[in-house]
């Protein structure tokens, strides 16, 4: 058994490999969460067929803006784990709370279209996107912890995360719009050149 | 921090596993968009459930269509990453529109199998080729500009897919079977040997 | 340009991670199209819920022998895709139609759901399997073609599938039951030791 | 056909992808299983919305402790694979039935959404959790097989799933949610610092 006593936890690749697959998984499901009103059918006439699709503008806003926030996520997880050279239990455990968040934003997106957007289903989302954020928190700490060269103050992204979308679920318990396009501009934020970059080279 | 300094982006292995998901996953789901008539049920007759079975023939049509196209596109999105020799912010965020985009697909489908094909339906859906195409011209620029080598006139595939597109959409506001053909015409052209290398080729 | 004049086409390993995902999510895809029946409710009483989901056994055998059926492809693939060295135009397009008819697997799975095990289902069912193994020999013409050394006969494997899906479509429109037993059985035989590895010997 | 003649199965990277594949994406469509009752609209008032979508805790709860299990089961499989150096043919088999059942969990997952917490539901789910101990038992003995060197008494994950997920399912017959809490208990039991390292360098 001695081959077994290294206290070996998995692999960085399998760990990469199945970190990769559950993002890409979770934002591809989003769209399986857009629906057309109930009464929607083949029996709709055309003008009705264009007012409809039209009508679903926020659940387009939706889709972009948690497709873009996932996709940030998925590129500053990259970033994280490129400084990693092996995956503690610690890192496991946070690793799993962060994806089981992150696979779990298909249900909030859900919610707003059946809902629509309103002050219950915003700040449904935007708890959501808090928690995501503290378990990005806990993952980075726990990988820190690994690897002391990584150790560093809270990086300018970890506050982004940890202040904004609180803040955008509080602007949204006032108007959901404006929570919504608080978090979409978020993701736009994170999309302008340097600061995606600025934030990888400090996450 | 110095091994963070060098402005690393994400590495190439995971791009292609990220971008491979996420095509893969959305070719894929397509099949969920896909449905019988609501009133189908264990009780219809079996007379019935053959004429239901070929009666969503245009359902069978989208399918095969939108699955190669998609499947073309990743044909070609893998052609293009080949040529990369790392990944720079522009190349991530023209890539996240344009798997946003190509996520999106089983939407304008699900919607073509519920209002069925009428001219709404193939234009929403033919836009979405449409902004697919832009989306794969702005990767293609961003892959240029990061290396120059690529760099060349607009490929016989991006003039295709950025006329053909839009005249398809076009065609399907007179009749949206046509434009339906059209579309899955261009994914049969692509097929065909020598298209795609010489597509391959040039992109 | 001369870096791009060599007539390149897909590498081996991205063609490998977009089957292999394609293969992952189809079969794991089966699961969302079983079905409680329409009435079912937090109302339903215990012994009705009892009832129900033993009463929902023909899913069961369909759900198991579907993904007995995907895997054991999967594994044909595998081993079919290791004697490649270099992906051609018609490799890639055998395997695109290939991919298309596996994903489209689950839509067949679902109408076996939402119709029951009826002639139609069955047949339809089984005329799916039998495209499969159509196209399943086109991928093996094209990887010959390409491959020399890979030439032979029409292995087992081939003729199992082009005789008995066919047979077990035949036996569908006396016996849905029968039909669906005999594909069934087809997976457990090549489950059983020797089978597999002497298909894959010859594949 | 002297380079086929060597009895080759899988290679380890594929059978590791489609693997990990299956596991992310098994995970993953859990959420797709969650659902608001069938009254919810977009005309629901904002404070049946809160009501609504704090009743179905029982679903967050069932989301959680299935993604935990998944999750502890996949790095148990990684850490099993891990000293795997060559693929048999029984360990390809024990190892698609193990997926074919975490595949199913999710509809054992929507049959605890659509039911509620019920005996009959938590004895569903605790059987396929059983079941599914019982396939990670004949992939671990079929592992043995091919590697001598492996072979070593029941570990303690093995005892723990093969007596405590029966246990909870018969704690689910007398009370339902502490048959579920002793299924979430066990995740977080494994979650804790140690065991998971034990229980893998057991495995």
């Amino acid at each position: 058994m001695s081959h077994q006593a290294a206290g070996f936890v998995l692999s960085k690749t399998r760990f990469e490999a199945f970190s990769d697959g559950v993002f890409a998984i979770a934002i591809t499901l989003l769209v399986l969460q857009l629906h057309l009103p109930s009464g929607a059918s083949a029996h709709s006439p055309a003008a009705e067929q264009v007012h409809v699709l039209l009508d679903i503008w926020p659940q387009y806003l939706v889709y972009a803006a948690t497709f873009a926030t996932v996709g940030v996520m998925w590129v500053n997880h990259g970033a994280l784990v490129h400084h990693m050279d092996r995956i503690t239990h610690g890192i496991l455990v946070a690793n799993l709370l962060l994806l089981g968040l992150i696979s779990f934003l298909p249900f909030a997106t859900y919610v707003l279209a059946v809902y629509g957007l309103t002050r219950p289903t915003i700040v449904y989302y935007g708890v959501t996107l808090t928690l995501i954020s503290l378990a990005y928190l806990f993952l980075q700490r726990a990988a820190m912890a690994a690897h002391p060269a990584t150790r560093r103050p809270l990086s300018a992204w970890n506050w982004v995360g940890l202040t904004l979308y609180p803040a955008a679920t509080l602007i949204g318990l006032i108007s959901p719009l404006a929570g919504l396009v608080v978090i979409g501009l978020l993701a736009v934020y994170y999309a302008l050149p340097g600061n995606v970059q600025s934030a990888m080279l400090r996450s």
